[in-house]
């Protein structure tokens, strides 16, 4: 049975539902973009809204979060059986997908400091533990089969060095402490968690010679600083480790045996590649504070520079004077594993259009139990899928093809994803979208990212669905985001754009929409309702902790799974694609008149006149054919075949310099950043290696990609 | 002998001083604002600024901080001998001069915090105490005359009470806590130093009901969170404790039994007031980190706000719910003490200008031993005196009348200096300068603040200066502001003018500069050299620390007594005062128009015209009146008293509301900040009180004001 809130916010949703069908009958509903008649589509999302269940949500996040199921493992095969039984009740055509990619699992992890006279400073990784006699403790934390804290993509390795501390492990942390004298040639570099991803730090300490990396999360990012730790609070408590892929996700994601092809399990050795250049040649591995405390505690030499300081109570030193010396011994049982993706279809009935498919996908292989990480979306996803299969009974088919995909391996790097669209590059080279959702629910506080062609059509779909805080989720959302400059998500959040509506970010990486939009140029978003998420990829991202602090009676769930189900009905069903290309110009031209600023800052002689010349162009195209998708043909086969055309010219073929499996122009991960987008790539990462040659090459290379989409869209245009 | 380093700076002095020496035959010296010719002044200042000496400004902060000298006490009285000797021998008319003042010295002093079972949390306040086997230790902690660390001016108290954090108990700290429901009503409000003067915490939490103020130094404003404790580093070990005055320093300063006349020994009781509202009426008390520590721990209630989180190690919350119970037993002896201040005179050759004073003042008493507060600039003073000594030897003599003061009972209230000012204000009328320096050496970069009529004259002087770092003062001081942002001060630095030269602040409160120039309008400065100065107000701000940390070598106390003294001689000497009323101008007109953009930003109806106009009429005369002081008439002495008679017209009688002590229009210590000065304050507070009337009727007032100094810079030019 539904609890009280829930259905309090169901009759809620009744009310504010009537409008939009009562609109059917008025011309003013031709204002939901896409549509020349609102009336059917406002009838199925009722029909589709009043199914989602929060309490159902609930038991099969209880049951994916059961047991740790870790991807490859008995417990992983487990859940993908009990998703591909929720797509079957559904009436969805389903298939378990297999892959075999290389993974590493840890056989014996051991980090251990000493002094200068040999004394044992700690020796880790601890276990992760809080007391149950304090607060109620955590019920999953004892279980045999949870790994000890490891990097996903570590190389083994047996090092001992001096320690230096490097902040954040950023690139200007690594710059600050060259211009400071301090070398991490041959060095174990210890930075904390935040700012960027864990690959990328690995990345630089292995440009600058490191010889292993300790990555630690420090209580003012992730810890006492922020909030009570868990138990008695959502943050992170001192034992709780962050675990992670230390892949080189910028240079490319999926199996690093791999890129650009499918990992099928028949797929020979001899296609497999020796020595993957996304992989670190340097051991890493995460610590907790706990861990981290003794050793940065005894570490002595300069002050560090502003900034660097901690919340650890004691005043931290950069190290690299041997007072502390650390020994990684880090023993990995690499092995090509089988991994399982769950597919499940829905033909869609226009032979015109259902080729072109519609995607959904959310992850469901966990670190440990990965209540919020990833199964706050699966269970999200399935109450999706529960609805929509709910319409199938009532006689309801689309347009387009469906699909819905729980991905297996993203942890390690996207990896159920990657090789699943690698294998179907040529269907999904016309596939209208995809949508993501991965940190589903941690809490009350709606998000998104996505290329900007889909941005209003989140706001959009966000304003037919009811907030468990009142009125609509795009209501609640628009007055969050004012009173709010904060984010408690791990994604950096500093690239948003500053507007008057909703903010949506851009899509960076760490998630699987990047295969689909940064190789395939598949338009995608990724959206989630966040909270203080303390517990990131530890053991305590469990069900006790998300029913404690996350979404005790999986209200959020259901907000998300009608969101979620409204994307892809629409997609699905719309007469003409509702793909927003005018704020898509709008931003490509500010992306390119910022890069021109910063060239002129570094005086670095670059000719703009063309790329704005181009994007002025795409601009204009992109109003003209914004009318006619207001007012589209009778068959807007044709429209829709040219308006997807229009994303797909903004991959380069060639791919980004130095990283040919990114394709896209436009967004791309930072090499140095790997969360965090970086626009037009190759222009601005050029710019900040002071290569004029290589940036000029990249605007001509942008240039064209905006003149052939401008021709695209021009084509489309009456 | 001079040390190695001393040496080679002063032949360093010698060869920058030529270019003086050399320059006093050519026109170009006409620059130096004030003087008709500089040639003689040139050979002065480099006869001068050869005595100032490094080792034995060294001696005399060894002699006067060998023992604790606080206010009133035996040994405070040997420090005024040890001083007015000094004087003596440098040929000052010398005279020690006592005042009986009011002073609390603590009895008993007990704060101990309990659990909801009445289980005992802390005790204290702990002696301060850091460990001798580590890094030297400290020689001095264990003096039995060591006052156990109090607020001066806390009455004497026994309360119990819940306790409930405060943040930095701002008046924007309180608001927040009543805007959460959270009240401080009856209960003990536990604050963090920092921010505003501490006597303004307790004046707020006064106001707002609460029983008792505990104030705490937090590690991460002040402790390990900045650098590394003392011995180890300069900053403030656990046990450290912040002693301070918690008078209502913005009603006013001095005796508090005797605003506005002095409190000489001989004066009657019934002069004195009875119940002075500068006083508390709750008793507050100072804490250390480690003391702080287990009571905010044990604290339980809402999470803070934002920002409010410590650095130290868990959690912070707000209280207020009944888990942690504070009792303080606070025993004050309050008595009528005496006090010394001593005063060394030079008389003035020029019968028209020998009554308008040049005074310069450091205070000399301390809480502890105060090595930085206040002995590096009793130290530096002394060596100036000595260098004004040998000029007098050499034959030199002033033109007009030179006072040194050295101040005692500033800590508790700025009393020796108040009640002398209020004992002379005849005389002071027209006194051309106060100058002053109080933490004069804590480290190597140099600092001011004053009235901007006197900013380029601190400009000129230091550029004269050589530091101890190469190049002059000047070079250095604009060279580090440059490139540094913080502050290691405890000024609040935040009203300081983004100007493109050398910084000068603004003259707020919180030294012996408050009665010369807001009471009397004696145009003022505050000169200091700053460094990483963690031990404020504690035992061990003592020589040990200081030559650990802030001038090993001395050399920058003979730089501070080399500055302090060309302050002295320039005003002493100049043909015309060197007034730059044209900066005054500006300022204040940037004053004006800062304050209607606040009462148009908060809808305020005021009517500004009458008062820009006064200040573009007073910006005007200053234009005029700057072209006659660098061509000045034969006999200056009519156009100076002018000059200086300006400054005098920015006085009120009335005074400001609330509080009459403080007369001057333009300059006070903020009601709500205490150490920051609040420019145009009558305006301004009723802007923030939201109080129309008030603020016009103090429109009017600096209207007249303007007017009237207009009229005066008018009649001196020709």
């Amino acid at each position: 049975m539904t609890p009280p809130r829930t259905r309090l916010l169901l009759s809620l949703f009744t009310v504010l539902a009537v409008p939009f069908v009562g609109l059917a009958q008025s011309p003013a509903l031709q204002q939901v973009f896409g549509y020349r008649d609102f009336t059917q589509q406002a009838k199925w999302d009722a029909a589709f809204m009043a199914i989602p269940d929060a309490k159902l949500a609930g038991e099969h996040l209880k049951i994916l979060t059961a047991e740790p199921h870790w991807a490859s493992s008995p417990e992983d095969y487990k859940t993908a059986l009990y998703v591909a039984d929720k797509f079957k009740a559904a009436g969805l055509e389903t298939s378990i997908v297999p892959y075999k990619v290389l993974l590493n699992k840890p056989v014996s992890i051991l980090i251990e400091a000493f002094d200068a006279d040999g004394k044992k400073l700690m020796s880790g990784p601890t276990p992760e533990h809080v007391d149950p006699a304090k607060y109620g403790g955590d019920p999953g934390q004892n279980d045999p089969r949870i790994l000890t804290a490891f990097n996903g993509f570590s190389p083994s390795g047996d090092v001992t060095a001096q320690v230096v501390y490097a902040n954040y492990g950023t690139l200007a942390d690594f710059k600050k402490l060259a211009s400071l004298g301090i070398s991490v040639k041959d060095k174990i570099v210890l930075v904390r968690y935040g700012e960027n991803f864990r690959g990328v730090k690995v990345y630089i300490a292995q440009q600058y010679g490191a010889k292993g990396v300790l990555i630690y999360s420090d209580p003012a990012d992730d810890g006492y600083f922020r909030g009570d730790p868990y138990p008695k609070g959502p943050y992170r408590p001192a034992s709780a480790v962050q675990r992670g892929s230390v892949q080189f996700l910028p240079i490319y994601p999926g199996d690093p045996e791999t890129p650009g092809i499918a990992s099928t399990p028949d797929l020979p050795d001899s296609q497999r590649i020796k020595n993957p250049v996304d992989l670190s040649t340097i051991p890493a591995n995460p610590l907790s504070y706990k861990d981290a405390k003794p050793i940065l505690k005894a570490l002595d030499g300069p002050d560090v520079p502003d900034g660097w300081q901690g919340a650890l109570p004691f005043t931290y030193h950069l190290g690299g004077t041997g007072k502390v010396t650390v020994h990684m011994h880090l023993q990995q049982d690499y092995a090509r594993r089988t991994i399982w993706n769950v597919i499940g279809k829905i033909e869609g009935t226009d032979p015109a259009e259902r080729n072109d498919w519609v995607v959904a996908g959310n992850h469901r292989d966990a670190w440990v139990y990965g209540a919020v990480d990833p199964n706050s979306g699966t269970a999200a996803m399935l109450e999706t899928v529960h609805g929509i299969g709910d319409l199938l009974k009532q006689g309801w088919r689309p347009r387009r093809t469906i699909l819905f995909a729980s991905w297996d391996a993203e942890e390690e790097g996207l990896i159920g994803s990657t090789e699943w669209v690698e294998q179907h590059a040529a269907e999904l080279n016309h596939a209208v979208a995809y949508f993501n959702t991965d940190v589903s629910v941690s809490g009350p506080n709606f998000s998104a990212a996505a290329v900007p062609s889909l941005k209003q059509f989140i706001r959009e779909i966000t304003s037919e669905v009811p907030s468990p805080k009142g009125g609509t989720v795009y209501d609640q959302w628009k007055k969050h985001e004012e009173g709010n400059t904060e984010t408690a998500n791990h994604r950096d959040k500093s690239s948003k754009e500053k507007e008057d509506d909703a903010p949506i970010d851009n899509l960076g990486s760490g998630s699987d929409y990047t295969p689909f939009i940064q190789h395939l140029g598949v338009p995608s978003t990724d959206i989630g309702s966040e909270g203080r998420y303390g517990v990131y990829h530890s053991t305590f991202d469990d069900y006790n902790w998300f029913i404690k602090f996350a979404d005790p009676t999986f209200v959020y769930e259901q907000e998300m799974a009608r969101i979620f189900g409204l994307e892809v009905l629409h997609m699905a069903d719309a007469d003409v694609l509702p793909y927003d290309y005018q704020t898509y110009g709008k931003e490509i031209l500010s992306y390119i008149e910022a890069a021109q600023r910063h060239a002129a800052k570094d005086n670095l002689k670059l000719d703009f006149t063309a790329t704005l010349t181009a994007a002025q162009r795409f601009a204009a195209a992109a109003a003209a054919v914004h009318t006619d998708q207001a007012n589209p043909p009778a068959d807007a086969a044709a429209l829709n075949r040219t308006l997807r055309s229009a994303e797909e010219a903004f991959l380069n073929p060639e791919g980004l310099p130095h990283r040919p499996w990114y394709k896209h122009l436009i967004y791309a991960p930072g090499e140095y950043t790997g969360y965090e987008a970086v626009v037009i790539p190759g222009v601005n990462e050029a710019i900040e290696a002071n290569d004029a040659t290589r940036a000029q090459s990249q605007l001509a290379a942008l240039t064209e990609a905006l003149n052939h989409a401008a021709d695209k869209l021009d084509s489309a245009a009456k």
